[in-house]
């Protein structure tokens, strides 16, 4: 299944077995149905059978692609992230936007907001997930600390910057708002957040072409 | 038993009992058991024999306080959270970095660290869980926004400052680093973010002043 918007990007399972082709639709629906257990009943009342049963397919369908409840999920964690694409447009405040944008969205979307606080508390107990959840960070933050570097190179912001506390205050507004203050960011309250980190960060000149 | 630092501020139960006076100390212990429970095995893995055994007391001890795990963890949520003392200095930073410096230090307590993940994935499922979790963010944020609304009135930034968004990036960047990064944020690192989010919004004059 191929990523268009909307439905999961199913990435390369860690787990590839030989033998007949994958269905990768069963994997997208099992994977669909897992995520709507975990976000009905929490990581610790999720079941197999549960997942089985919202699936329509056997216990049997899930254990042949995943050997446990852990595998499944890390595989779903994955399978629910979104490329972000690069954006070198000139302007600091487009390329940031374009970075930041698809994180708020990726916040919105439910099986996300579904997900996220059950793989946070199962990655303090699970060495795999903390690093399935870290390579995830790592590479939604990627694309924004390079819109920094390329700001700094063209000289629209004071050198001395620090890219990743920049990102850190974007993409931490955005995870605080969804995890904490139970609120999703729509595009304009991301470009307000953009403007604001771009303030903080400006040459003198860039300031006046950019607001 | 008082707040000193390092030990949990322990605050009014919910379930308030009348009958004998309360051993507060005994409190205390049980929510260190609970927190250390919760943070070994999560949430799901947590049980009262687990915790009354970390405790050194009977499971009627602690059923005689809490009547369910659910209770007892949002008591303990309660206990483990650290009010944040009024700072009125006159300099936006200084405010500032006061009003955030207790939010690092909190997300810094293993404690906390241990219990913020399990918090949010039960927050998901669990309204009452939900409102301790709104509660303690809100209280938390408060006197960051006191700041903001100080500083608006001095002059010292432009006065279509947003005062949530600035809190939202200066508090998310800390939960961000502890939850998605597994950082902490130390007093020199935070004094750097609220830098960078005071420059975001001072007016000139109060740049040259600040910096």
């Amino acid at each position: 299944m191929s990523g268009s918007m909307g439905t999961p990007v199913v990435v390369e399972r860690p787990t590839l077995r030989r033998g007949r082709p994958r269905d990768d639709r069963l994997d997208a629906v099992i994977v669909s149905a897992a995520v709507a257990e975990v976000g009905a009943k929490g990581w610790g009342g999720a079941t197999i059978d549960g997942i089985a049963a919202r699936a329509g397919v056997g216990r049997g369908t899930i254990y042949r692609r995943w050997p446990s409840k852990t595998d499944l999920f890390q595989y779903a964690a994955t399978a629910v992230m979104r490329p972000v694409e690069a954006s070198d447009s000139g302007s600091f405040v487009e390329d940031l936007f374009a970075a930041v944008l698809p994180i708020a969205d990726m916040l919105t979307r439910p099986e996300l907001a579904a997900l996220l606080p059950s793989l946070l508390a199962e990655a303090a107990n699970d060495p795999s997930i903390r690093q399935t959840l870290r390579t995830f960070v790592a590479q939604s933050r990627q694309q924004a600390i390079e819109a920094v570097e390329r700001a700094r190179i063209r000289g629209d912001i004071v050198a001395s910057t620090d890219a990743e506390t920049l990102v850190d205050m974007l993409a931490g507004a955005l995870v605080y708002r969804r995890l904490l203050l139970g609120e999703a960011t729509d595009a304009a309250a991301v470009r307000a957040l953009v403007r604001q980190a771009v303030q903080s960060c400006a040459t003198p000149t860039s300031t006046e072409e950019d607001s």
